[in-house]
């Protein structure tokens, strides 16, 4: 092995595994979401991870798995197993795979009692398991529960166990709060990534434009994510320090916005389509209000998703029935006669009497057929209809989002509004 | 080996492993709901999984972990891999792992073939790949893309891979109309589940009352899950046929329904208190409108995610901005300025308010501080009034959910609102 020695004499890490334990994983009651996270971390601190694996509560196979997978990697990080009943192997096994004693760690029992006393329950005999440690560990707090989290290594740091509780909401402040500057000190080079976001292109037709980039760069590195109905590309950098991968990657961008694939870029590091919104709002000091027909909330959802919506958002009106399209949004029923609920004039009508009523800067409407029912040969199921209003202006884009389930085109159509509005901010910027 | 054998003379599969192939599961950049999907309905089959796994697009990592897979079980069910590219290599390693070549599958070339011509895109040399097939395979059809799915067996039946595309909207319909019926074909018994929905009741609480039920009981198994703020109980019976597994599992939800949690039974196999919901309201041929604050559509959202839900639901004012309280739904700016817009006053005048405005039976509003700022003394973070409106009464609820981020205490916010709603509905019915 030509593992390479760091200034302190720990071993360099640069392989991984994650090894995810638990019955209700294997039987498909819960979706592993520790895995992508840890597996994302771990790209960021440029630790290369070459499996995941998943097995249960028995104390053969775990053993098997962590044996395995040691072998194969520098570290191996597992979530689960930690908890208080005898169905919780994780230490007991990892501390046999390294050759190591359990004994009891004092700080750990005392954060424990102190954890149910503020609570104001009483601490179960049980709970006292949680406070045993592999002999030399390092002991991780918990902030968020009862089980500490571990990093046991072998004699000579060639390989390394950091085991962690499973519940996302323990183990990811635990990651990032402990996990995460300890790795950086057992790794090479720093790696850093900007996510630049684009709305309005596929995938396929990025990589068409963005083909040469992707193969020629090597540092940085540039490839295309899809992501719920926008795509994303990332633009990784290797450097000695922060700043040096920043440089290299903020070139790159430079790069790809001025490619054809630039014009369809909504921002760089900005979250996502709602946050960008509320920053660009925010921004110009504007408001908006929504009226939503076939989306029933979800656009109003997604901008209260963003702490901070409440400067630049006023409310909505929620038309899914007729009347309330008539009387709350002042949509004349002969306009509703003549052109239906899904159309260019009703959509218009929709965007200009929301911001009037609720007084805001801009009026944004949705209206459309979600399927699976209600589509016909004029109108078919994925026909949408986005209406914008200004004092200056007001516009309409028809969508055909058919082909997909009701769920997506919901979300699809949500997503356009956002990014119109967005668009919109934007040519008023430059004018 | 003791395996069994069926009539039919194809080996019985006990054990199955799941193993996803795809450097951006690696990556972490999506979450693995293939190996949560297929895990769930091998469980349903009676087929245990005792490992899932990730790799990469690496052919000797890749021939290693099915090498190991089919080692320890009956059955490997990978996903990805399938492709037209270059990277894609599933068939072509899981036909060495079992000795086989590669040959062209006519039916399936013209498939693809047939696929371009429909979305009048011409179709890349490459393709042709997806249509070779291991010798002696079974091809099962793609009906959403182009790369078919494959059953590859042994001589003697007693190992089995089968190979299933990466994106789960083909997976799961390749999966639903061809794998589980030619699995079920090679399973001892029949396994089926009732689920119990329960809402207001905590995960430890009904371990409490359930205990003795769940330690005793062997068919049917009774099982609790949390699940986003709900709890779940799913009793599962094996049986000769559906008929007799149902029979089991309804005589133990009838025990269930009468011990102390019966009270906070809102359902069995009802999918999500929204859809329960939508039913109870269409039974009653009664409708609702929501007023939203600090949930921001979410309420409105979930309702809308019921296909069917226009019948029921009339519309919402999300009142975001307190001006949309004052002049949408008629709260009176004193009643804001003396007990504030969280409150029960405000809770009361916004369901009132919704109810009468669109004109529907059932005024529901709920108005709270969902953090992470906004938070008092008096009033802190978690505070929520959740208001119920119609012809008849109005009542209002009161919650603490705070110690918990901005969308738990949104969704759980919801999730309150629609279950006070329900048990209204039930209510009336009773009286």
């Amino acid at each position: 092995m030509d593992h390479l020695r760091e200034n302190n004499g720990q071993n360099i890490i640069q392989t991984a595994e994650i090894l995810c334990i638990g019955t209700e994983l294997l039987l498909g009651d819960i979706v592993n979401t520790n895995a992508a996270f840890l597996s994302k971390e771990l790209a960021g601190l440029g630790i290369n991870v070459y499996r995941q694996s998943v097995v249960g509560d028995n104390p053969a196979r775990l053993t098997a798995a962590l044996k395995e997978a040691l072998e194969r990697a520098d570290l191996v990080i597992t979530s689960g197993g930690l908890g208080p009943t005898g169905d919780d192997l994780t230490k007991e096994m990892a501390a046999g795979v390294m050759g190591k004693k359990l004994v009891l760690h004092a700080e750990s029992y005392e954060r424990i009692k102190s954890y149910f006393a503020r609570r104001q329950v009483p601490m179960a005999e049980s709970n006292i398991k949680q406070a045993m440690m592999p002999e030399g560990a390092t002991v991780l707090k918990n902030d968020f529960g009862t089980a500490p989290g571990v990093i046991l290594c072998n004699e000579d740091r060639t390989k390394t166990i950091i085991m962690l509780p499973g519940p996302p909401r323990e183990l990811i402040p635990m990651f990032e709060n402990e996990v995460a500057p300890y790795l950086s000190r057992r790794t090479a080079s720093v790696l850093r990534s900007r996510n630049i976001h684009l709305f309005g292109i596929g995938e396929s037709m990025l990589e068409i434009h963005l083909h040469d980039l992707m193969e020629k760069s090597i540092n940085p590195t540039v490839a295309p994510y899809a992501k719920e109905g926008e795509v994303l590309v990332r633009v990784t950098a290797k450097g000695s320090s922060e700043r040096e991968c920043f440089a290299l990657c903020d070139q790159m961008v430079e790069v790809i916005r001025r490619s054809p694939v630039g014009e369809y870029i909504y921002g760089v590091d900005v979250g996502s389509l709602e946050a960008a919104l509320v920053t660009s709002l925010i921004e110009r000091n504007k408001t908006v209000a929504f009226a939503e027909s076939c989306t029933g909330g979800l656009l109003s959802k997604r901008i209260v998703d963003v702490s901070g919506a409440s400067s630049v958002f006023v409310g909505s009106i929620i038309c899914y029935a007729n009347s309330v399209k008539v009387n709350q949004l002042g949509v004349p029923p002969s306009v509703l006669e003549q052109y239906g609920a899904v159309s260019e004039e009703t959509a218009l009508l929709m965007a200009a009497g929301v911001r009037q009523r609720l007084g805001a800067d801009f009026g944004i409407s949705i209206t459309g057929i979600a399927g699976p029912a209600g589509g016909t040969p004029e109108k078919p199921v994925g026909l949408v209809y986005i209406g914008l209003s200004s004092e200056e202006e007001e516009r309409c884009l028809r969508l055909m989002l058919g082909g997909r389930e009701r769920a997506y085109i919901r979300l699809s159509a949500s997503s356009y509004a956002l990014n119109m509005l967005l668009s919109e901010l934007k040519k008023q910027n430059r004018t």
